[in-house]
């Protein structure tokens, strides 16, 4: 494998030996509250690494495109190389996280639709929350950019929501990154679709997402193990690993 | 005058004699970082009193409804009581604030088109920006008063950047605050327009707002009283006080 193109709190691109294509390597790294909280738990990218994949292809299949080409091994994923684009799109099902403390609000609140919002991608600035029309303002994105994103973030949501219920988790929230794909010039949905980047909770309200760690909730492996174990079966696919 | 209704940071309302009306009272004091920072300025309350009624009666005359109905004395105002709404509308032709400050940007940069934003009305909470669907799924405003007040917003930041082009200002940003009149139950603008509530920028950088205040960069009060002379001398009135 090349040098590291890129390195993230939990993965690591590499330049693939095709060009336009990168591996992405999920390791067994875990973060919270923008890297000051850390840890490295076994299993943890293996199991990322099989849920993305099984997320992606589901995604594909109901016409999503996404920069997900195939999975290469137990913990990384060949990908589509894309100019990431500068925002990250948030969508709220139900009250949690930031939310629920910028604004005052109680855990698990019910919102009357579905929350669309915008964040800029820079740790520096703490990934702030933008208005839709600061976005094009600043030239982050062009106004069909804009356009595009809130439509593809609404339609995930949905499609992923259904994909979970039928797992019997509540899909609570979810981060998505968009990018233009370095080939074909088109937009796609890149980075990764895991519980590092969701909220899923049990009907019950039990977390099988990054908040077993980031809350000192529980075992954040057996939470991402049975989260798999769930998704192999509303997918009918064997359990590996 | 009977007790104090509501004392805010530079304003007290009282109830009027006559129901479904208020006295709005323009006090000395100003304030700056959510109250942190506080001083009492001779003369301050009446010059915004009397720029607040020269904005007032302005919009008033190009058709937009407010709750404002006439001077009273030197400081204070008779005004429609209202139900304010829960959110700031926020309008931004330039870069400043704590715009420039989330996102990293430079003083006065251009923007390729206004922005408008949306804050939560919490001290509390610090005013947090908010999405504009969250403002609806958290049952803030209903869908047609969200659409209103962003259209009325940008009607009120057009025709006040050109009541301050004529002053040879420039409209930088500024807040409004909207409200469900009690009377008629119709939306309209309430609170003030001042250099309280906005930033006003000559040519060459100079400010005219709560910025010579806020960042110590010279006499708030001389400041005012320029755009009070301005407004007067644009609106073709006398300069009174």
């Amino acid at each position: 494998m090349s040098e590291a193109f890129y390195s993230g709190k939990a993965k690591t691109l590499y330049r693939a030996t095709e060009p336009g294509y990168l591996v992405m390597d999920f390791r067994d790294d875990v973060t919270a509250f923008n890297g000051e909280k850390h840890a490295t738990l076994q299993c943890k990218g293996e199991l990322n690494c099989a849920i993305n994949t099984l997320v992606m292809e589901y995604l594909e299949s109901q016409g999503i495109a996404t920069h997900f080409v195939r999975q290469l091994d137990a913990h990384s994923t060949l990908v589509k190389a894309a100019r990431v684009l500068p925002v990250e799109c948030i969508f709220r099902n139900r009250v949690a996280g930031s939310f629920m403390k910028k604004y005052g609000l109680g855990l698990g609140d019910e919102l009357a639709h579905p929350v669309y919002e915008y964040c800029v991608k820079s740790d520096a600035l703490g990934d702030p929350l933008i208005a839709p029309g600061a976005i094009t303002a600043l030239g982050m994105l062009t106004p069909e950019q804009l356009e595009w994103t809130g439509q593809e973030t609404a339609r995930i949501n949905r499609v992923l929501g259904e994909l979970f219920a039928d797992c019997d988790y509540q899909l609570v929230d979810g981060k998505l990154e968009f990018g233009l794909l370095e080939e074909s010039g088109e937009l796609a949905l890149v980075d990764e679709f895991t519980p590092d980047s969701c909220r899923l909770w049990s009907a019950q309200g039990e977390r099988f997402d990054k908040d077993l760690f980031r809350e000192d909730l529980g075992d954040l492996v057996g939470g991402y193990r049975e989260v798999h174990r769930r998704l192999c079966s509303a997918l009918r696919q064997p359990v590996e690993p």
